[in-house]
């Protein structure tokens, strides 16, 4: 490399450094604008706060993940691990789209994502506040306080739906504010391009949370509606969405230093959660994730090893369960080695003091703490047997998953909407169909039994007074009975279990989706038997749990309360799905005594990295193309100060799981990256944000241009994106 | 940390860094004059090529590592990891040295190394190419030749060791030069100190060959001679070794950009190799070596677990192959995809032209690289078998290399002396002898078996063709059997051959020393017998190896002329366990694209890393120690810029293995620091010098004083070593 440069990019690295926490909300950004000119923006910061305008209008939820429109005819840029769905939806084992890629040179060419596919663009936030918490007497039950404001979220949403939008009625600040949110929901969404996993994947797991990280993580899809204009399911003459406003890809991509903002959806964080929540969060939760999710992968894996059409089905989940086993082990490694457990410790010591310092303030404030500590105390002591009824019983991509949906959706349907679970109400009916059709490309009989089996034999293991009865005497196990024996009757059991059940078939699934209790429970069928038998146990469950969420409703704003008036200054809400603006610079970053990470990497480095199988298995047009890069063939995508085209860059903005697509802007509100991951170092900022350290990654659009220009010849997008092709 | 330091070491840390590659010869450094005060070296570089002044008579070597005296009492300094054969051997299951580390307090309390321990002290090396070489017919068959030579290195040895030293003729440049040196030998080598291993293996296999670095790889030995001065092996009443020399330990240890000389024993290169040679490597060796390691590390880790003796048996051959897979694998990486092959072959093509251009080189030199490939392609036809045998008959820590010693020295000894093959020469049994002794700590009949089986499960795949006729007969192997019926023969004759063996018995095996073949073959010992079953195949094999060496000795001198020839200046001949001095300066370095490694770590970085068990398991006293350096308590050895004490630095001098334990020397000849590694990415060196990226991993003398200063409190050493103590 050029050693001058080096010396440049070093000295400017060690610079400022200092992250500012928050995910914004957008109404909060004006109130920011000292800070950002500070960095370096220029333009207009009010814009931020108008959802319809330039650049927030172009600003869409994937659900799970962030994304924007990048030309007038809905074109929608995202991460490549935001569109496996649409991938495996489309894939076959002779034409695997998730290995290979795929590009649509026409629009006639590209793929239905398949049902329950979204694009929400938020049009509308407004303070519910009052609506949602006013006037409810001190005196009322937890329960009772949980239903008022439960049916009161119900009615806004029901409410703010007459207008045709989707609405979601949400709380910040552990429920000290409300806000209903409008978004516009396009049904249907097709897959335009996504560049081979050798690219879009670059480094797999090994290099997953890790930097220098060299992956081309980027993906596009078309929001497409009625030739109305109006948000329809899939039709095959339904028509490209044209957005109000979209995001210009920049040619130039992001320098160090330089200003960058992100605008997307962070999904979770729990920065304001008090300290002994982290703590049993430390002690109990992510050990017992991490050991999970480490045993399930081995199983899953396993059964994938000479079944490719297994391997195919459980490839998501297994991707699913390294992200979070890796990212667990990094909080954990933050939280415990790298002292913010400790540090979160003697923030609430600090907070407790101040509370304590005044005696009206100890009268408002002091038996918050306490309380909360007591709900988790009564929490824990089934903590251990509710998490292994919840991993016994699946998710909705299992056949059981499907099954209890069916049943309890016949429970839900007979009551009045407002009644009726949030989830079952009408509003959701189409997208439950959508999931129980949409699941048949990832059952899999094998994995769902396997799984089954891994949280059975947990239960078998659970203490006399903490059994689950109905598994008990169904399974016909007994508390301390020997190993070997509990396995042969779970092993019997599961035998006619998966025999007994057609939920596989997806007519007989779809089939069901109208039908009543009474006919669910006559189809004989074991799967749905096994749902109706759990059925009671999961309803108490979920009965204390909204006693406790009513608790919590009583607790939390008094406790946000306190908390913002001991921190002064503006705060951001911790994440919650909702849209978040967060600003920050490129920059590279001392992640550990004796290590620093440059802010960005190069092709170059791919081809450090490329090994030509698994992981590192990068196209050999990419190599190609990168060996012609440095061998001098000109491209606008070159770098002058790297003279290498960049890849990957790190950035000191606040982020989390959700932001995964996010536009990273430019001053100027073009788009210059795509965020998509966090350093491992950093993970544990979800609990509380480590101002020096905490790094997120995003891939520079001109990796981007560059990938589009030379491997995939994709002049189509190129000319839609208005940049010019090769 | 402070910012403004971090714009300094940064902006320093990215100036020069070009490396000079080369392991000196001590007669080389005067020629280097001029490049060694270009970095800073201020005093006589004549000094370097005295062996008995200042300071490279206090350079030694412990046959395998390199040390040096730091008092006039013969106190030696040298890595942890080095000395673990003398923790082994004075461990116990109940006193575990190895894990917790030992102090004499007194020279009573040091503890014999056991046998077979020496320190080396090179007194004389002299010129002796013509006397090995001269005056051999062109026309001598290779077999002849390799006699000829074998014959005058015995004599020029015996002739050399008249003095008393020990004397070792060796071949320099491909045998175009040969060099007679002379060593004192001494025999009384005891243990003074060595840190726990949660600081001496700080980082264990995770860490090794990484970097940033937090071990603490030092250990301190002392040399004991007669009361009269003379080299004698292990007594009680041996007094300590007065060198004439010593290395002060610097309490400043080295500073970014600083000049360091590392003066010690390199093991081995093979940078003059062909081509074809490293490519057989790349294809071969390294595959096999890097297979067979992992699996048999998992073997041996699985005997140990739940049997603690057995665990510490085979604790340093685990080690060993850790160490060894690790550095394969990079070795790998940097060949394959650090494109350092495909720099040797461009290298070695360029080379091929300039032979072909002038018709004297092309008379001259044109035929010796395809008689290497010729040579080369003979020997490929039976490495399968040859590699396998090899493993199959172990090392001499295994009882089987004890028979195997036993039977060939019973067969050398009625030899007359210049006849011997040299390990079975006179001068050596006291050597074998010890080692039978000494194997009495590591030999394990669970491990042995266990490695054996692995190399059968092999020799029993072989083709027909390559087959070890001996094993097949006696185990009952057939070429294409069945592998379960080959593994059940393999356990029934493996169960025969430990159930009729007595050379686990320490007693045994020593009062076979000095018998005859005969008395051997009539102890019907198994091991014995299997031993003399095997010896003709063996010695046919040495036989070829001894033709193949004479094949060497008629191209090699040829072939290292033509390439220094076309090199042109100074170079340095590949390492070969001879004294050598390379030089550089405390560099970090960028290791790959989007990363960039610091040139030194600090105490902090142990906080962060410690995990309180495991690889990683700081003692508690070091973790209070560090708690109150970073708390403020003042030190000497605090760096003022790091404002911590420094752990580990990277240099870019030009090591290998064998060079561990090595003095770092400043310009005024102090010591500050060890060699103890060499970066993962960078260990291809061994075949090709990456002047940019090749790193070597020093400990820091600040971080050995404070050790022994805050942690261990050792202020006897210190008081001997002329700091001031605790």
């Amino acid at each position: 490399m050029n050693r001058l440069f080096m010396l440049v990019v070093l000295v400017s690295a060690a610079l400022p450094a200092v992250a500012d926490e928050g995910m914004w909300m957008p109404e909060q950004i004006p109130a920011l604008a000292d800070r950002l000119r500070g960095l370096g923006f220029t333009g207009d910061v009010q814009a931020f706060a108008d959802l319809t305008g330039f650049p927030m209008g172009a600003i869409v939820s994937l659900g799970g993940c962030s994304a924007s429109f990048v030309s007038p005819e809905g074109l929608i840029v995202t991460n490549h691990h935001c569109v496996q769905g649409a991938l495996q939806y489309n894939s076959t084992p002779s034409r695997n789209l998730m290995r290979d890629g795929f590009l649509a040179r026409t629009k006639d060419e590209e793929l239905w994502n398949g049902p329950g596919s979204r694009v929400y663009v938020t049009v509308s936030v407004r303070d519910v506040t009052d609506e949602i918490m006013g006037g409810i007497a001190p005196e009322t039950s937890d329960r009772e306080r949980y239903d008022v404001i439960d049916r009161r979220v119900k009615a806004r949403t029901a409410a703010g739906e007459t207008s045709g939008l989707r609405c979601t009625v949400a709380s910040f600040f552990e429920g000290l504010k409300w806000f209903e949110i409008g978004q516009l929901e396009i049904q249907d969404v097709r897959l335009v391009y996504a560049p081979a996993a050798g690219i879009g994947n670059f480094g797999g797991e090994t290099d997953n949370w890790q930097w220098p990280r060299h992956t081309g993580d980027f993906s596009f899809y078309r929001a497409y509606v009625a030739p109305d204009g109006k948000p329809v399911p899939y039709a095959k003459n339904n028509v490209p969405y044209r957005p109000k406003h979209f995001l210009k890809v920049s040619p130039q991509g992001a320098a160090p230093e330089e200003l960058v903002l992100v605008a997307g959806y962070p999904g979770r964080t729990a920065r304001l959660s008090p300290y002994a929540e982290v703590k049993e969060t430390v002690e109990w939760g992510l050990p017992r994730s991490i050991k999970r999710a480490g045993e399930l992968i081995a199983i899953l894996e396993s059964l994938g090893r000479d079944d490719p059409e297994t391997a195919l089905r459980v490839a998501q989940s297994i991707r699913g369960l390294h992200n979070g086993l890796t990212k667990n082990r990094g909080v954990l490694r933050g939280l415990v080695q790298g002292g913010l457990l400790a540090k979160k410790e003697s923030q609430e010591q600090d907070f407790v003091a101040w509370i304590d310092a005044d005696p009206a303030r100890q009268a408002k404030y002091g038996n918050v703490l306490p309380a909360f500590r007591q709900l988790l105390a009564e929490r824990s002591l089934t903590r251990e047997r509710d998490a292994l009824l919840s991993d016994f019983s699946g998710s909705g991509s299992s056949a059981f998953g499907c099954a209890q949906t069916l049943y309890r959706l016949s429970i839900e349907r007979p009551k009045p909407d407002t009644d009726r679970d949030a989830a079952y109400q009408e509003r959701n009916w189409s997208r439950l169909k959508e999931g129980l059709e949409r699941a048949q490309r990832t059952l899999s009989a094998k994995a769902d039994r396997a799984v089954m089996k891994y949280a059975l034999a947990e239960i078998a293991r659970l203490p006399a007074g903490q059994r689950i009865e109905v598994l008990d005497t169904q399974v016909g196990l007994t508390p301390g009975m020997p190993e070997a024996d509990a396995a042969r009757a779970c092993d019997a059991w599961l035998d006619q279990l998966f025999a007994g059940t057609k939920i596989y078939d997806q007519d007989f699934r779809l089939s069901l989706f109208d039908k009543s209790t009474a006919e669910i429970v006559a189809t004989g069928d074991t799967l749905l038997s096994l749902a109706a038998a759990l059925y009671p146990l999961q309803e108490a469950n979920r009965d204390q749990a909204k006693e406790r969420a009513g608790a919590n409703y009583r607790l939390g704003p008094r406790y946000a309360e306190a908390l913002l008036a001991h921190s002064g200054g503006l705060v951001s809400p911790d994440a919650n799905s909702t849209l978040r603006i967060t600003y920050g610079t490129v920059q590279g970053v001392q992640p550990r005594d004796g290590l620093f990470y440059l802010p960005q990497t190069t092709l170059k480095g791919i081809l450090e990295k490329a090994t030509g199988s698994g992981e590192f298995n990068a196209p050999q047009a990419e190599l190609e193309a990168i060996r012609e890069v440095l061998g001098g063939k000109p491209t606008p995508y070159l770098d002058p100060q790297l003279k290498d085209v960049p890849v990957d860059f790190l950035s000191n903005v606040d982020t989390t799981g959700g932001n995964s697509g996010s536009a990273t802007l430019n001053s100027r509100g073009e788009l210059v990256g795509l965020l998509f991951d966090g350093t491992f170092d950093t993970v544990a900022s979800d609990y509380l944000f480590d101002t020096e350290k905490t790094r997120s990654i995003h891939v520079d659009s001109r990796n981007l241009l560059w990938v589009l220009t030379e491997v995939d010849k994709a002049a189509n997008l190129l000319a839609e994106l208005g940049v010019p092709g090769p």
